[in-house]
């Protein structure tokens, strides 16, 4: 790392797939830089974002808003259910709208997979486009936080071992997260319900028993019950996933000393993990929130670098 | 035009059509001007608006909202379903507050017909008022925006030929339309189902045939068909009307070499208009849409200028 | 009263009843010095305040977002029903990510009465509370803001007779204004339905019929009947109600001559008062309003100061 990170621009953020490591890292370390109080010097006067979440969120949502107010951005907040959507008026011509009247890059949460596919596409859409979830598809900038996370309490993803338990079949960020952390020397590992873990994930890293994997890894990121995507199906309560896969206070014990907890939260305590395990000591998952803020700074700047 | 566009003030905007010919002008060539760069200069420190919508809009309202940011004055939203209206407060409780607890001007959406007579009656408000639609009544801006496309297209109103297409009668903006362009000297035409023309509208201009029209004009104004304030009474379905009164690709062909198609948006698209036109060469609906942002930064500096 | 107003630092603000007197007065002339125009100096150069309503509210809220915008504190919006509340996110872990995201001031409206107790008990939490409501419990903005307005007509609290009339029982701002009015000197008495006037009442001040109590008081403070709260259990109607209990323009009329009338809105317009007594000479229901912004940043400045 050199004294100052390397700028790194892009068009959009749809996918942390298709970052170079280079551009990777420069995001980190940019994010870093953010977090111990460096400025954005714009080149406009004035930028706009716009946030159009059409799934609900507090933690991207709030995150991404207050990142933009610290690079001093303009926010122009949406409300799908007073806009012209119940009109019938389509994604697409809301971002071209949001375009035309003068708004730079806009955020978008959507239920569709690859929905930003026909907007950055278009030729009229001047906007540029930072994926905050499509479906069961890409949330980029919760990968890229919990990279940084990572790298900020490690210094290198180099050898270390990530664990990756719980429901990675409906989990957009694990999909992501297990490329990444390969492709960065780290080793991952699974672990959850055994229904979950398909051979898809083989390549990336092994499934292996909870109580075998809580000992070794540096890494325990543990990823949340998303009851809402589920239809019930599940077939234990939340007590039994809890004593089968989650990190209860007794597996917490025999984590490694300087191992850390993580987990993109919303946390259904005592589900994924115990209660008091949330705030405790190697828990990382407040950082991660922080940290939402600055890689976020990082994007936005980026982008509107990118495009101008 | 002088170097510098003569300065309105005004002590609310409810109606287009009380503005003198010389307020019209001077909105549109102050709207100009911050189209290409001019600022405001305020007489306080710090102005509040507050964007009352008690109707969906995505780009009245969201235009308003850079309009308000772009001239550097606070914006305050309100959201309907979380306001003490729910508790029965009425819409002059509502906009008294705004005034008491220090909002300068209200723009207001509401479904209301003259929604505004009692507000600027009142002599405990102190807000100015701008009417950002009421009811089937007016929406002064949108024929503000309408009119300064026109204008910043041909240089002048005098004998440009206009046709407004489709549902005349549902149509706010319309009739706004047809007078101020016929009072600033264009010549106003019809078209559209036989149904939705009217004797009141003869006084402005004839109704002709859409293949005969396309030829002759200027100006080809699309008008939304309002499904939403239709009860489902069409006797077409959308192929029908796009082929007896929409501007197909074939249409579109025959118009004159400079004319420009306009629509104030949301497009059904392939109903008005074929899908195709929308962001066509001869297409101004983008540039409506970035010119709203612009007489709304002229109107609210007339009206905050109008107060002081 | 010095030149200048004593500077209050506070942790939080979640009751007004545990405020010094002190505390109270230095909060009172601080609001009053901000409303000549005073400015805050803030320590750091950007503060964020989130406001979190979990019941509707158009004065509070409002007025907190323009009392923040008015600090130039940035102001993170939220929106309960858009949030991952739905998704099961309790209020604690909702403050937790607001937190952790930078924000460093939350005013937070909810139902459950004494909601704040494990948000200021939290090791995590970092940010400060100001309770804009909590169920029926305190309501301490409201209970200061009336404070300000009758300390900023008569310049003191000694000796003045203050009537508090009406839905004792389901107020909020009763309770603590019959404390707080007691405890600065001034003279409490209540009327209103005799159902609603309980024995834990007496100790601040004796039930009167209303006939009596308006030729002798200083302050008429009328109450919202909060129709929303009850279950439809009242046995008068509207109109019985403003006749018996409510303030008529004949009972108004023998009021004393400087005496003033209050009522913390929204009105219920010829309920509790007589439609036209609103905005009457008399009435400081306009002053309220304005002053709960100013009331509000000496609140926000207090705590942001006292975290720092």
């Amino acid at each position: 790392m050199t004294n100052q990170a390397e700028r790194i621009s892009l068009k959009h953020l749809l996918s942390v797939e298709v970052l170079s490591d280079l551009e990777v890292m420069g995001l980190i370390h940019r994010a870093q830089e953010f977090k111990q109080g460096a400025k954005w010097e714009p080149e406009k006067e004035q930028y706009f974002a716009t946030n159009l979440f059409f799934e609900n969120s507090t933690r991207t949502h709030k995150s991404f808003e207050v990142a933009e107010r610290k690079l001093g951005i303009e926010t122009i907040e949406f409300e799908e259910s007073k806009s012209s959507v119940t009109k019938g008026e389509t994604l697409y011509d809301t971002v071209l709208t949001m375009s035309a009247i003068g708004v730079d890059v806009a955020v978008i949460r959507h239920g569709d997979e690859h929905y930003y596919d026909e907007l950055i596409e278009s030729r009229t859409i001047q906007c540029g486009i930072i994926n905050g979830g499509d479906g069961s598809g890409q949330h980029p900038t919760q990968c890229l936080l919990d990279l940084m996370t990572i790298y900020e309490e490690f210094g290198t993803f180099e050898k270390l071992k990530v664990a990756i338990v719980g429901d990675i079949t409906h989990s957009r960020v694990a999909k992501s997260n297990m490329q990444m952390l390969k492709r960065l020397g780290a080793k991952v590992f699974f672990s959850g319900p055994r229904e979950w873990y398909t051979e898809e994930f083989e390549v990336y890293g092994r499934y292996l028993p909870l109580d075998e994997l809580v000992e070794q890894v540096d890494v325990m990121m543990m990823l949340r019950v998303q009851h809402e995507r589920h239809d019930g199906e599940e077939s234990f309560s939340k007590e039994e996933y809890h004593q089968k896969y989650g990190l209860t206070e007794a597996r917490a014990e025999k984590m490694k000393k300087n191992a850390i907890i993580m987990h993109p939260a919303p946390v259904n305590r005592d589900v994924e993990l115990a209660d008091s395990l949330v705030e405790a000591m190697q828990s990382r998952i407040i950082t991660q929130m922080s940290n939402g803020v600055y890689i976020r700074m990082a994007i936005l700047e980026a982008v509107l670098t990118g495009r101008s």
